[in-house]
Parts: C-alpha cells; sequence; structure tokens
C-alpha cells in the first residue's frame, strides 16, 4: 500500500503535453481503468466521464498545493492515477491496496475522506474558514456530480458560501445522473441548458428600444433586471438558481474538450469575488460504448457472485406482495435494494426520493398516519443520515414503518465508509421499536412477508447482511409465510455454555460448534429479545458467547447482564478488502470462531 | 389534559365573524398568549406572528379535514386556541398539560409531532403519497419560517415537490428571522421584496416594442422568458427561487392584513396544478411592542432561574480564552448555546451557519485539517441530526473537533422532542472519540479550558445538562485550570456496593447516599471509562449501581460486565414539565434515590 509515495506526481508532466498528446493519454487512462475495474471491482462509468475534467482541472489547479476535495470520491481515480498512484492503482479495494475513494491516510492531495454524497462543499467551507484564519490564499475547489443535489446536505451548504465569505469554487458535473436516473427538479432545471447565439442581437434590440422610451428613468434599473432575467433564460437556466444563492455562474462547457475546459478552469481560478460555479458537461461511461449506453449498469462493477442477493430476495418479495397497500421508498439506489425488480411490476409502489434519506425517513413517517404502510429499504449506512428523523418523527410518534437495512455488517470493497456496523448499536436505544435479524434468506423473506400480510403496529427494522441465498429461487418465494420472531435453537445441549449468534452469523457460528457441547442460539430480534430463551440463559448459563456483525460497544452483546460474557464484533472502523478477507480480520469467520471457541474451552477446563 | 376533547373548536366561530370583529378577537388572541406565556414559559414573538396568518387560514382551510403541518410548530399556540385547547392553554408545557408543540396525540387537527425545524415538507410529501393511493383529496398545507430554510431537510424535501407530483401547499411565513437573525443567502433572497407598481406599464410596453418586432419566431419563447425573468425581478426575487424548484409562487402578502390574507389563502387552496408557495410577510412579536423590537428575546420565554446557566459558563469561558485559534460553530442558537458571550468579544470567533447540523459538523471536520480548532457547540437532541456527519466524516478521519453538547439530559418544559437523552447511547459505540461528563460547573469550565489550552488529540465531546451554578461568577472563572478526566472518588468506603453517578447527576447521588456505607464515584467520562477505577469495582464490588441522565438502553451502565447491576436512567420518551418533576418521574431526584437505595439494601441484607 506504501509504494505509491514514492510514485511520480503524473500531473506534472500533463502539464508539458500538447493537446493532441492530452488526447492520447486520457485515452490510455480510460483503457487502463476499464482494465482495472471492468473485472468486477470499482466505479467505472463516473470515473470514465471525468478523464478531461480532471486532466483540465490539474493543469489548472494545484493538487499538492490548492485543495480539491471529491464529494462522494467514486469519480477520483482520474485523480488517484494523477498524483502518484498509477503503479498502486492495481490494488484498487484490495486488502492492504489503495481506496476506492480518497483517503487523507493515502495521500496528501486526498484532502479529505469521502464515500457517502454531499459532504464536500461543507468540507470546502471548513478549509475556507480555516485558510481565513490563517492568511492562506489557495483555491479550494469541490468537485461534485448534479445527483449530489438532491442531497440537503448539499443545498445547505451551498446557501451558506456567500452568507460566510468564502471564495468556495464548485465544479458541477453535468452528467444527468445520480446512480440511476436523477430525481427532483433541480436536476431537471441543471440539464435546461440553452444555446446562447441569440442573445446578443436580443440584447441590442432591447436596448435601442428602451433608450427610445419614455418611460422614465426606473428604466435603468429595470432593464438591468430584464437583463439579468434574460441571461438567465438564454445562457442557461441552471445560472440563475445559483444566482438566487450568491454563486457566480460559468458554463457551461464541454467536459470532454480539455482545451475549452481550460479556458473556463482559468475563468474560475480568477474569480475570487466570492463562491463561484463552473458547470461541466460530462458523458457517464464516456469512451467506452456499452458503459455510455448503459452508465447505470456501469456504475459499480462487483465481482459476480453465486446465487440471489438479499437485496434481490427483497425486491422480489416486494414484488409478489406488490397488491398490498404498501409505498416502497429508496434514496437513489433502485437497483442496489433490489427495489428494481418492484419496478419492474408496479413501478407506481416505487418512490424514489434521491439522497434525501432525512426526508424519505419523515415522508415515511406521515404516510404511516394516512394507513399505507411506508417501506424503507435502504443501506444500514445510510441511514445514518436519517437518525433524527428515526427518533423525533418515527419512533417518538411510533408509527408503523417497515425498514429492509441492507448491507448490514461488513460490505467488503467500499471499506469503512460503506460498512454498516453500527445500526444494531444505534437502534438499541430509541424506544417503541423492532429491530429483527433474519437468520438466511427464508427467513428474511418471511419476514418481510409476515410484515407486510400481518400488520405491523410500531416501526420495524430488519437487518441483513450483503449475502447471498445459494438454493433454488423457487424454493425460497412458493414457501413465502408468517413466521414469528422467537429466537431459535440451532443445537441444545446439557452445557452451561450457550452461543448467541446474530442474524445470518448464526450459520457460520452453527458450523463452527456444532460438534461442541454447546447450546447454539440464532438471535433473529435484538429488540425486543427473547425472554424465554433469555430466562433460561439467565438460569442456566455460566458462560455467554455473542457473535454479531456489529460494533461491540452499545451492541447485543450488551444485552447480556451478569454472566461472564465472551463477545465477539467488530471493534474498530474496518479497512476494505473482499468480506470474506474482513470477516477473518474480525474473527467472525469459521476458522476464528472455532479457534477462539477451543481457548474458551481450555480456560475453563483450567479454572 | 383531557378537557381539550370536550372544548369548542373556535375556529368555526370565526367563519361567522366579520373583519372588525376579527381585529377585536386577534386582540384578545395576543393578550391571552402574551399573559400566559411572558410568565415564563413557552414560545412568543413566533406566535405573536402569525395570528392573523392562522385566523385567515382557518377560514379558508379546514384543520379538522385539511391536512395542516406546523413546522417546529413552536408558532402553533393560536392554531392550539383555535382547535379546541382554548381552556386547556392555561396548563402549556406543564406536567399534564398541552405540549407547547403540535401532538398527534392530543388533537386530530395536530397532524405530525414537530419540534426540531424543517420535517413539515417531507411529512407534507407523506400524507399527499398515501391521499394518492387512497385517493382522498384534501388540501394539505404546510406552514414553515423562513429560517428553516436554512435546513438541508427543507431544501431537499422542497426539490422533491414538484418531481413526486404533490399538490402541496406551502405557507412561508416570512419575518426574517430563525429564532435570532437568519443566515445564508436564500434569507436575504426570500427578503428581498420588490415594489409591484410599475410592472403593469412596464409589461405592455415591452409586449407593444416586440410585437413590432421583426425578430422572428423565436421571440414569442423569449417574451415569455423575459416576462418570466422579469416577473420574478419585479415582482419579488424569491418567485424566481421557488419557480426554478418547480413550485408556483403567490404573495408577498402583508400577514397582518386578514382581508388580503384571505384573498391569496384562496388563490392558494384553488391551485391543484402541482405544489405551490405564499408568501406572508409577517412580524415577530407583532403587536407587544417589546416583542416586536426584541424578537430574538421574545423568542422563546423561560421562567427566570437563580445562578449562571451551564450554557453561559460555556459562552465566558470561551471568551476568556479568545485569544487561542479555535472557531466556534452554533446552529442558530447564539443565545440558547451562551456564544453570545463570545460574540461580544471575538465576534469573529463565533460562525453561525443556521439550522445546518450535517454541515456545521463536516465544515468543523475538515477546519480541523486546517490546524484550527473547530468547537461545536450544539444541543444534545440536534446533534442526533448529524449522525453520519460524526461518524464518517469526524471519527472515522479521527479529527480533533471539540463538541460542547449543551441542554444533555432532561430540558423540561419543551419535552420530548427536545430532550438530550439519546447521546450518551449514540456516541458510546464511534470508535476514536472521548466523551467527558463535567461533575458541575467548576469541573465543565475546566474541562473546556484544557481542551483549549492543552490540544485534544481526538474528536472530543463534553456533554452537560440543563443546569445552574449557583456560587460567585468569579470564582468560577478566575480558578480555570488543567484538569485530566479521571472518575473521582466522592465518598469511599469498605461497602462492596459501588454507585457510579455521571456527570452532574453525582451531586444529588452524593446527597442522597452520603450517609450510607456504599462508594460514591462520580464518573467524569464515559469514554474512555477509568480503568483504574473500574479494575476496582471488578475485584470489590458485589453490587453496582449506576445513575445516568440519559436512556438506559446503550448507556453508560453497560459498560458493567459480568456484576450484578442496577441500572437508574431513562426507560422511555419523557414528558414536558420542569426539570424537577421529569427528574422525580425517572426516579433520579434525590429522593428516589434514596429509597431505590434502600429498597437495595433490603434486598441484599434478605438474600
Amino acid at each position: 500500500m506504501k509504494d505509491y509515495k514514492k510514485e511520480k506526481m503524473l500531473y506534472n508532466a500533463t502539464r508539458k503535453m500538447n493537446y493532441k498528446q492530452l488526447d492520447g493519454f486520457a485515452k490510455n487512462i480510460r483503457k487502463y481503468i476499464y482494465n482495472i475495474v471492468s473485472k468486477g471491482n470499482g466505479h467505472l462509468a463516473s470515473n470514465l466521464g471525468v478523464v478531461e475534467l480532471t486532466l483540465a482541472m490539474y493543469r489548472t489547479f494545484n493538487p499538492e498545493e490548492d485543495v480539491i476535495i471529491w464529494d462522494t470520491s467514486h469519480q477520483a481515480y482520474v485523480h488517484k492515477l494523477l498524483t502518484g498512484r498509477w503503479g498502486a492503482f492495481k490494488t484498487l479495494r484490495k486488502l492492504n491496496g489503495i481506496s476506492g475513494f480518497t483517503n487523507i491516510n493515502e495521500s496528501r492531495t486526498d484532502r479529505f475522506i469521502a464515500g457517502h454524497a454531499a459532504t464536500s462543499i461543507a468540507a470546502g467551507i471548513g478549509y475556507a474558514l480555516g485558510d481565513k484564519v490563517l492568511e492562506k490564499s489557495r483555491s479550494i475547489v469541490t468537485v461534485i456530480g448534479d445527483g449530489a443535489f438532491t442531497s440537503g446536505m448539499a443545498l445547505e451548504s451551498l446557501n451558506q458560501l456567500k452568507y460566510q465569505k468564502t471564495n468556495i469554487k464548485i465544479i458541477l458535473n453535468s452528467n444527468d445522473m445520480a446512480i440511476s436516473n436523477n430525481v427532483g427538479t433541480l436536476s431537471t432545471l441543471f440539464s435546461k441548458i440553452r444555446v446562447k447565439k441569440s442573445y446578443n442581437t436580443i440584447k441590442k434590440y432591447i436596448k435601442e428600444s428602451l433608450n427610445d422610451s419614455e418611460i422614465g428613468q426606473d428604466l435603468e434599473l429595470i432593464l438591468k433586471k430584464l437583463r439579468n432575467g434574460m441571461k438567465y433564460s438564454i445562457y442557461s437556466e441552471p445560472a440563475g438558481f445559483f444566482e438566487d444563492m450568491g454563486i457566480k455562474y460559468y458554463g457551461p462547457v464541454d467536459g470532454h474538450n480539455i482545451k475549452e475546459l481550460e479556458l473556463f478552469m482559468k475563468c474560475l481560478k480568477n474569480y475570487n469575488n466570492g463562491p463561484a460555479v463552473l458547470q461541466v458537461l460530462t458523458t457517464k461511461g464516456k469512451g467506452i460504448e456499452k458503459a455510455e449506453k448503459n452508465p447505470s449498469k456501469f456504475h459499480g462493477m462487483s465481482i459476480k457472485k453465486e446465487g440471489l442477493s438479499y437485496s434481490k430476495i427483497v425486491g422480489k418479495t416486494l414484488s409478489i406482495l406488490k397488491d398490498y397497500r404498501y409505498l416502497a421508498f429508496t434514496a437513489a439506489m433502485t437497483s442496489g435494494t433490489g427495489l428494481d425488480e418492484l419496478k419492474k411490476e408496479a413501478p407506481e409502489k416505487m418512490i424514489d426520493m434521491g439522497i434525501t434519506e432525512p426526508s424519505i425517513v419523515t415522508t415515511a413517517a406521515a404516510l404511516s398516519l394516512t394507513g399505507i404502510l411506508p417501506i424503507v429499504d435502504i443501506y444500514s449506512t445510510f441511514l445514518q443520515r436519517a437518525y433524527d428523523s428515526l427518533i423525533h418523527d418515527v419512533s417518538l410518534q411510533s408509527l408503523p414503518v417497515l425498514f429492509l437495512l441492507d448491507r448490514a455488517g461488513l460490505v467488503g470493497e467500499d471499506g469503512p465508509t460503506h460498512h454498516g456496523i453500527f445500526d444494531i448499536a444505534y437502534l438499541r436505544p430509541i424506544p417503541n421499536i423492532e429491530v429483527l435479524t433474519p437468520l438466511d434468506g427464508f427467513d428474511l423473506a418471511n419476514m418481510i412477508y409476515t410484515s407486510i400480510v400481518k400488520e405491523i403496529n410500531k416501526p420495524r427494522f430488519i437487518r441483513f447482511p450483503k449475502e447471498y441465498y445459494l438454493g433454488k429461487e423457487e424454493d425460497l418465494f412458493k414457501s413465502l409465510k408468517e413466521v414469528n420472531y422467537n429466537w431459535k435453537y440451532l443445537k441444545k445441549s446439557n452445557s452451561n455454555i450457550y452461543a448467541l449468534a446474530v442474524g445470518t452469523l448464526s450459520k457460520t457460528v452453527y458450523k463452527a460448534l456444532k460438534d461442541y457441547e454447546v447450546n447454539i442460539i440464532g438471535v433473529r430480534s435484538i429488540k425486543p429479545i427473547d425472554n424465554n430463551i433469555m430466562n433460561e440463559i439467565n438460569k442456566n448459563a455460566s458462560i455467554v458467547i455473542t457473535y454479531e456483525e456489529g460494533i461491540l460497544q452499545g451492541g447485543f452483546n450488551e444485552e447480556i447482564k451478569n454472566k461472564k460474557v465472551y463477545a465477539y464484533g467488530i471493534k474498530d472502523f474496518v479497512t476494505h478488502g473482499t468480506r470474506e478477507e474482513l470477516l477473518k480480520i474480525c474473527e467472525l469467520d469459521l476458522v476464528s470462531i472455532k479457534t477462539n471457541f477451543e481457548k474458551i474451552l481450555e480456560r475453563v477446563n483450567l479454572s
């Protein structure tokens, strides 16, 4: 991982290239990224779209001196290649390799860790405020896609730029896509680019007409306003929006023409009268035909896994139940959450509100008050954004909302920004809610089935990891049935050792421990706990071992009171790598579970 | 609390009044609100500002049939008076009395619990989506102040209104104030109201000129654009912003003229072609001279308490240390957090970013990377909104940011939306951070002093409740000194019973238990725990009793492993009432602590 630190800063070399050489270099970059990423690991389309943008930017701004912040940073591969990580790029997203996102511990040109969308403008303000105190003058540039502008964090920060007296420069990467298609009105606005050709003619005409007039002195002012109004209308619609926010607008410029890009980048660099935005029109997947045609498919490439993903199980179960009265929300993750399955069958039941997690959860709370069941299908890590909505809107009002927490646990290659390891701990303290943890694909499908078919009467969370069901698909869906959420004895024994494994981890724990004298229990709900089994444990257990794919502090293990507890789970942020590698690091794999169990037995025998 | 359910829905009566009678009634309402609230309990200025607005609205819309959602709902007193709570209003914010905010359990006309700002538009979308499925046709109206528009949640929801095909009607209460002055560019925009008088003349003139012209067919389109541009410029600036968002704009209208208000309300009611906004210009504190003149002071009235509030201790300590390199952030709470003390001394050190908690925390993270210490001074309950920023931006990057968590614990009259009871539980799981809990005002001041004077090297949270220091002010500040955060023995004993009291609760616990044979320990940090004392407890204790002003599940008490623990703290959401009353309900008052301790002793003696 450390080699890249000795690598050359390639962006310096690009400064000596002519435009023909640059075009050739751009092709090389595309080929290299494609070769590495298309093998199934990383973000492809978004990075192919910003090759020329990054080249032009790094010929204008200096990534070592200026502060360049890449929003979400799943489009920062070109940046990485130009700033000392061309060789290291082969290790992208691999254990001990470089991160798929910017990382302050990886390069001094990575100014902020990002992985969740829409943080870059706020981060830019932080840098700007510090520079002001320190009287540093350097450019602070954030590169942000139009998709991120659905998020309140982007919008609220934008509204502060002028007020906080910053000169932040925003590069608005307009590709008219979030991860799938954009939603919300602003994205439509951002794509309304008008031709400029007739502007001068019109201006001349109006001015002449008004000069003749006798309307009076007010007119000069009105003319100015007219001109502004007209400029917005004719030049490009987004200008009006940004200038309302007090932000100087440049563009739009063709994002694949390096020469033109540089011209505009220079304008942006030289403008120091306040915040400014440059709108760059790019094509996601540019240069690779199939990625251009289907950028949503080529957004994230992941290694093809066998079996049916749990996300697909969710989508298919919902589509089977499409005649029930519910609406399913996604935050710009139709495909990732498997909701595309529902969308095919019943598009009106799927509500994509963009990257607006807090709003989605509050909207779901209110929907529940009309008697329609809201289903919020969301990655565990992103629900962190809606924590206040969970407490203040859903739980305090005790409203039936069904949350499907996808990718709860270790997600693998996306790494620490994306692991869903906090949900058990941040949900346990919230009153009035239920947190369920299905043991396998069947259990997941059935718990969803039950939650929809039988009415739920309070907020319910069903958490499941990034796993795959390996059996026959029809078996899963033909046997859908109502289930409770009692814990399940996977093995009964006379031993006073109890192994409690949360959710799907119970499969591994069972495999690891089934030949020992130990009680093995599959924990199917974190909240409430199963009082019958818990009473038994309180009566009989001398040692309790808990396993959970989540952070230990505040986690399930803390439900066990007044007993000797060995708690296995996650102790800290976890790096990137395959899910299997990371489970091993966290000692949640079969071998570690076995080894650790034997150590416990040894200690028991010694004492 | 239940009486108001039998009270008359006064809004019906107002429909039979003429405008003179209405003006008289408005005066009565103001007088009544002033009489109740000025005694020191509730939100005054915001409610005085919306008397006519509410009257006009409820003569146009029907609060029992339509859905009226009051954003933040600290301006919903008039609403309460008109919807069956005139008599009950005397019990406002009192234990067992009516809530200071809307509450779905209090009246069917209260459509959503609110207390935190900017949730109303998201909630409106939820109602609208449900009504669409159920084919219900009723108006959905949200009333929201311009101050709430600094919040990303308001902005991101706004951007969904048209896209989600809703007909939501927004009443924008423009009083040019959040709680103190507004910040951000939009608020300036919202206040740029232009005169309309010359519009018609100009329109006629331009139209004539253009009809004569020979510029060609494009012109019709351009004319339309010009007209739009002009309308925005001349009518009122906010129109452009809202129409960019796809929202029909009405207004501005004088918010204290019932007749005019009604005209516009009718327009709003009849427009069903998509979302619409009506901008109403109101004066905060209207009708009560001193409140009009100083609306910030009269925003919230609270019963005058003796002593120096902990918030003031924070503000004063910071102002004493104003020569150190830090910046202190507030989310529209300059006065509430005591930062007005700093603002007086060093205004450039205080950054008010409006109601943008997630952005503030991310901005603070980035500021930290420049070497300047960021201080985020925020109410515990509002930090819930920035949970993802805490994890993803501050803690993952392990950045030194100092959080001052004000009103951690029970806040009293504001009730369940505002109690800061979750922070211990939601902070414990986050890696790389410190959570300190000072034992008293001295300890608070010294911990802040130490954090600024000695550099902190990771994120640090200092949590303190809504309490008062009763000693001499100079004693507090002249003795500022560096302190560690080891736990403190308040009483040592040979007993094997250990009482661990978190933060300021230790004062009460000491008073309650000092005459018993028990070890009493003041817990000054939740994270890390004090290993020395914890080892001692592990060795010697047979019974541990914990006391914390926070939710028990996930709380400090769960740090105690493998011991008999009696945990006292908060079990569920807590109603409103005085802080003292609520502490008693939660058995965290002196008498309860004593009584419960004796019960424990009894049990020990029996066993």
